[in-house]
């Protein structure tokens, strides 16, 4: 698990509950009914979004979210200029043996069907498929965070509104005025504290780790092709480690050129 | 039917209402000129933003986003495949047979045009143009709902302007200055309930379902041409697999692989 | 003329000065200078917008969202399939007389095409220019409601601002203050007025026609592209037909098939 | 110089001046320190978002804004159609002394490349290099107005919460509030009045006539490929009048086909 | 260093601390637990949007955004020229020796690559590999001063509202309101601080730095392969200044050509 998200989340919860004891005592930030209604209807209204099969994945989402094997770019790339040199030096049908050990069922697919002598254009047209649906999928889940993020400030709003009028209709008491209003500003903030402080970062960083997962995957393809195309291992390496920032590039790639 | 769509929409309103109750005198909520110049502007509004030979399909596209019934994809590939085993085994001709049987009619129609020996470009355009003018016409159908849920709190906002502009013109009586903040405040909240509590929710729906179906129509159009062109039916499945999450590939994949 | 529009903003302007009448006095909404500003900043900005010549175009943009002959698709296609019956019955050159009958100067450009033997590459190099310029100044068009739908909202807001310094600058009369506010906020009301009752929507129902247009002109590329290249027209029509929604095929549809 | 340009920006800016005179006296308008901040920081900040040397092109770019030759379209294919003759009746090389006349230098370079032989993929791709760095040019100096349509009313909005927080510290003075509120309203409304009337139209129009000169280029270059490639002037007349509106084409355009 | 990015910063502060004397005292615009609040949680929440590893790369991104070491492209093609000669006049191998004097590894590894006689396709797709993973890497800096532009405001709102719910919740001492509601607008103003004029001009910087870079990159992509096809320097200068402006190419230009 990737400690920063941690840090990321209670850190700024943190603030927020530092903030709210700063404003005076804790309890008049306190609303059960506007929490219920934020919550409440940020929940039921996804689903009214999603089809109830997809938000069986939620939990899926979050745990993505979370907990988020930081796959090394370099790692991969070693591996798969490994292969390259096995498929090069025995044959590809070696790279069978290989596979038991590979951890990630991806490669274990590619190197499978080139090894079976699958068509390459049907390898790679397999692989990108599968690819572009982890994309959809993942957008899926980005999209129910998204929701959040939209309709979490909504129902915050529709809640301040019901609270003014309430209070507005009735000013009899004019000393009750400022503690209506800031009951009725409660669901503005928690819509806003929903959102901003979980939903749309938790959003934006299941962008993050799609676009990573791609790029990961991406990798795999690239190098499957090139492995069954017989690529001698140095191109293979020349090809795939144009994917790593140049300051993570070995320092020999310079003199081995 | 999604039971979800109906804990999701019937969820939602509980708790405004229940919002709403707990705001004091549900009557201060009813102000029956406002919903009828929120209500109203947002059906005129459609007339003008889209043709009436358009709207008439309103009530369709209502049903689409409600009675959504929830195709298996696992099913769909299980049956594309158990097709290709049929052709494979006693030839595409004695594929005619098993239309009867089909209920979509798109792939009764894929799979009679590869029967009849239509040409594949000819096979995989004709379903292509097909698919793009679904997705148009499913496009229509969300921009319906976007457009209320854009609309709707536009006349909102008016109103209240309306509202206020009535209220401040006259406060020879002061009492009277919170009920008609009150009621100017009421047709925000009408229009803020209807776009995020029914019109915005459903365009969402909407653009899922279509993006459901398109993945389907997309199964059916690879499964077709691959049956055509006389694939194994292994290799059948193997392709279209890749359309399945991970997660809810049968497990023999790997094995048999 | 298509009655929807002619309903959709009669019906949204008598909501609108329905509301105003339930305000109270309806000549408290009225401001001759707020009106000038709105109005009149709208107009010269759309000078700044759009090059003079651009604008002359703007009566005849107007029409066609008012105007719109709503062009029927399924006898678009009857009529292309006619043409294709005659190419194959009697010679492709024998669809010259029939030109002189057709009103559509787009499909007679194109058989007109066909008949002289122009090639086909050439042909639809033509009228796939023609269509792309076609959505370019529907475009144009378009932008023209989209510029008013931004700026007369926001002329409005600098309006009430200048309502608002001239008031709070001079408070010595505080019976004026709600009177000064109430016309601030007019030329708001008039921004979001002439934006979400006029402009927007009528910019929403160019984006339809435009699209409506595009797919009526792609089925007469489709359909003498393929009258040209000698198709039978039992394939002209299938491939035509996948431009229509399920329901509204023919039900000989699927028998014929 | 388009007179449409002159109209929208004097026109725009006496109605401004106008409402402003309505307001009461001019000089409660006008507060120096708030014009100083948002005119100031409005340019300051374009240094952070732009390297200097783009900005150095500022000026250039206004002046493409509103001196804007109005190259004719008509005029344009005429030129192109006549070359076409030429390069027939005489032979391309002939082409070479009409290229003295020419003054368009996009036009001269094209024709040259033909006369000089180069090889036509080679100009095509050196053509439309040029067309696509031309637009990245235009795109950058639509940039700079939307970046200050983007900034002025935020710095408009920062100078507002300036001036809020030193009114809210020091309300002994109750009969100052409203003068201070209303110097605080002042940078919002110098920020709403240089993004809405001066920098977004003109970024608007920027847009417009960048993607007018790209349709004027485009046809040149369809003109060059056409008449290298010997076409029939005939064809090459057929061909660019395709970019015309219908409205446009001349009457003899139907009887010629 | 661009000095024009110092006197952007520096200019915009200097105008935003000016227009903070005019307001009056100094003291009452600093208020430390909001600084806290709105720093602290624009850091923090950054670790949830962003895996740990990439937010080690800020303070390369911060770096890349002020130093901007401005390349001369006038340079890069006179330099791209001259090696196209040496590669015309000595042979291909004999730019070996130059590349010792080339600073730019990415100029370095393309001719490398040509001179090692790899396949030019393969040349091509390397270097744009290499340039597309450049873009991506650009967009993930950009993005970390998107979301700073996005979550500041965004926490200083929620600022404002806690500070807002804590004055309205006790207003028994009503000369401590004002100074109440100030503080709590303070939030909101270093939201909007922090954001314009800081994250989103940075951003857009950013943004434009790398579009610089891609046209550089790109411009050594195409020079490269002209080289290895033993395109004529002439043919390799014509292609590559389509890629200046036109008033920055030589005036040789016209009469060479």
């Amino acid at each position: 698990m990737d400690l920063g998200v941690l840090f990321g989340i209670i850190g700024t919860w943190v603030l927020i509950f530092w903030a709210l004891l700063m404003g005076g005592r804790m309890d008049i930030y306190i609303d059960v009914p506007s929490v219920i209604l934020v919550c409440g209807a940020s929940v039921t209204v996804m689903f009214l979004c999603f089809p109830a099969a997809r938000l069986k994945n939620f939990i899926g989402v979050v745990k993505k979210a979370f907990f988020w094997k930081n796959s090394s770019i370099e790692k991969l790339i070693e591996d798969m200029v490994s292969y390259a040199e096995i498929a090069r030096r025995d044959g590809i049908l070696s790279l069978e043996n290989t596979t038991k050990d590979i951890e990630d069922p991806f490669i274990v697919q590619g190197i499978q069907m080139a090894v079976d002598g699958t068509d390459p254009e049907l390898i790679e047209q397999i692989m990108t498929t599968d690819l572009e649906n982890l994309v959809d999928r993942h957008d899926t889940g980005k999209g129910m965070f998204d929701a959040i993020g939209k309709y979490a400030p909504a129902f915050g709003m529709i809640g301040t509104l019901v609270g003014l009028v309430a209070m507005l209709s009735d000013l009899s008491d004019p000393s009750s005025i400022g503690a209506g209003l800031a009951v009725a500003l409660l669901t503005t903030m928690y819509g806003a504290m929903i959102s901003n402080a979980i939903a749309l970062p938790i959003a934006d960083r299941l962008e993050r780790r799609s676009s990573e997962e791609v790029l990961y995957k991406t990798i795999i393809i690239k190098g499957v092709m090139s492995i069954q195309s017989g690529d001698n291992p140095r191109i293979v390496e020349q090809k795939l480690r144009t994917f790593l920032p140049p300051s993570q590039r070995p320092v020999e790639d310079k003199e081995a050129a």
